[in-house]
């Protein structure tokens, strides 16, 4: 209840606080009722900010590391996908319970991803509720630099990193009643940002986003954006042999095409950009495939290996449905 | 579920982006991947994050538009805290169902509050859950100028501003299953965060904190911090007219040196800065009292007007107790 005092949530901060790694620019992290971060002179913040909940944004049966990791790596690809450099996060933790053990997993998949990017943990609460992870990440981008979704343009090519369909293959079998296949419930659990990719592309692309909810409809935001349109080569999207391996036809178009949570980034740029994002892909370990244009029709047209135009099945999914 | 997208959500967010202001300093607000941000040169960034859980951190009769308002007020309170002007702040929102009228109550009272101190909302999220608001708060403090817990000194006079206690007395009342006193409820529900008055006090103060889980609790943290003890007049704790006719003795004691949610500032400073610290008030509108001293002797000790030690009750309360 309000007016409740923070007893027990200073002992999980506080074993959270001791695991925390630090930055030179961080002049105060966890402990103060703010923290003081320095911005170097002509760099834009980036400040990007998710919330996870239980049953919504992923399963239940999710283990806890998995969930600390998540619950960074949608924020990080968000930066990601502004060309931004992650320095600094907070994390805000509803918890039903102080359960020690559930936090130490937690902890442990979210510092792991944040250590891997060079990113501080400087500052957030504990509280009790239904459990819930609500982390705000601050990345570092040139001054004007940033990848926005306004930005593609008439003849742009359109691009995406890595494979797309892993997740909403792994979430179908899950929601079926059925054990999903390791190698897309990885997918689905431990999403990958590509961060130092999306580094890379700051000074190379146009526009930029993530595919968090789907490829058509991210794609279809960046388009209304920028005042244009987009065909998609549809069945030239990239899969992973997993997902080649069990879906084929409508069944992969559809998860490959509006399928959430891979996390990839989709980006539009010049035709005569590809052979410096191909460089920049190789040079990162990160796979990027030309998968359309972008037209001066509005819309987003998915495009068939026989030329006809394909239809899907929804054009995403929607929280509140 | 994981791997649903955001249809219903893009229209909630849409529904508070045509609402915002903005300021020079945000290149890019609501509706891209991140929001982009210009720090001053000369400047430290001061970033609070604070989440409301229903039931938790406000009652559940708590009407929206003051659950906007203490949302966004509670990490003001942090950056005054902090000696910081505020800027930005996200606001990621979870809300069991798309209630339209909900949401336009409670973005009332969040943009009232943000419009009084010049704060630009530049990003966010809607998710479906239960009701819970996270915000993150950012503020810009002279480069080495923010106001920390650890800095307080021996010989230190303490302050405090405004009055304390309505909030926990108002929670009592509720608690006992009455109806709150509306002058104390307002404490309760639309707490003002010391901002200007905190901007002021950044050249003046030693070590400063937010009254949010009493008083006594909170000098603690201070004086841990600092490495000093403190000794405060309980029998000069600044009272409201509302609480005053309400409450005496231990029971008033009790609500003003161990009640929560007052998000008045407690702060530190030399005696030759008494002066300049009552102008600073003046010039605010805050009222600022004198409650005790800082000394070498750790702890803090209560001290009753009869010149006893006055022991609480509790040392605060405890979420997850």
């Amino acid at each position: 209840m309000t007016g409740s005092g923070r007893g027990a949530e200073f002992e999980l901060i506080e074993r959270i606080r001791v695991r925390v790694s630090t930055r030179a620019d961080v002049l105060l992290g966890i402990g103060d009722d703010a923290a003081l971060l320095r911005v170097p002179e002509g760099h834009d913040l980036a400040v990007a900010t998710d919330t996870l909940n239980a049953g919504v944004h992923f399963p239940h049966d999710t283990i806890p590391s998995a969930i600390g990791w998540k619950a960074l790596a949608v924020n990080l690809s968000d930066l990601a996908a502004m060309g931004a450099r992650p320095a600094w996060c907070t994390l805000s933790l509803s918890l039903p319970h102080a359960d020690e053990a559930w936090l130490d997993g937690f902890v442990d998949g979210f510092l792991q991803l944040a250590a891997q990017h060079g990113v501080a943990l400087v500052g957030g609460d504990t509280t009790r509720g239904p459990l819930s992870v609500c982390v705000t990440a601050h990345g570092l981008v040139q001054h004007g630099g940033g990848l926005r979704r306004d930005a593609a343009r008439e003849g742009d090519d359109i691009w995406v990193t890595g494979t797309l369909g892993d997740a909403a293959a792994a979430l179908a079998q899950l929601q079926a009643g059925g054990v999903a296949d390791p190698a897309l419930r990885a997918r689905l659990d431990l999403p990958e940002p590509r961060v130092a990719f999306g580094v890379a592309l700051a000074p190379l692309a146009h526009a930029c986003i993530d595919v968090s909810d789907g490829l058509l409809q991210d794609l279809g935001h960046v388009c209304r954006a920028s005042g244009v349109g987009a065909e998609v080569d549809v069945d030239r999207l990239p899969a992973s042999p997993a997902l080649a391996a069990r879906s084929s036809g409508d069944t992969l178009r559809g998860e490959q095409a509006c399928g959430g949570d891979d996390y990839e980034l989709c980006f539009t740029a010049p035709p005569d950009a590809a052979g410096a994002i191909a460089a920049a892909a190789k040079a990162t370990g990160t796979a990027a495939t030309r998968i359309g244009r972008i037209v001066d029709t509005p819309g987003v047209a998915a495009v068939r290996a026989d030329g006809g135009t394909w239809t899907p099945p929804r054009s995403g999914y929607a929280h509140f449905a």
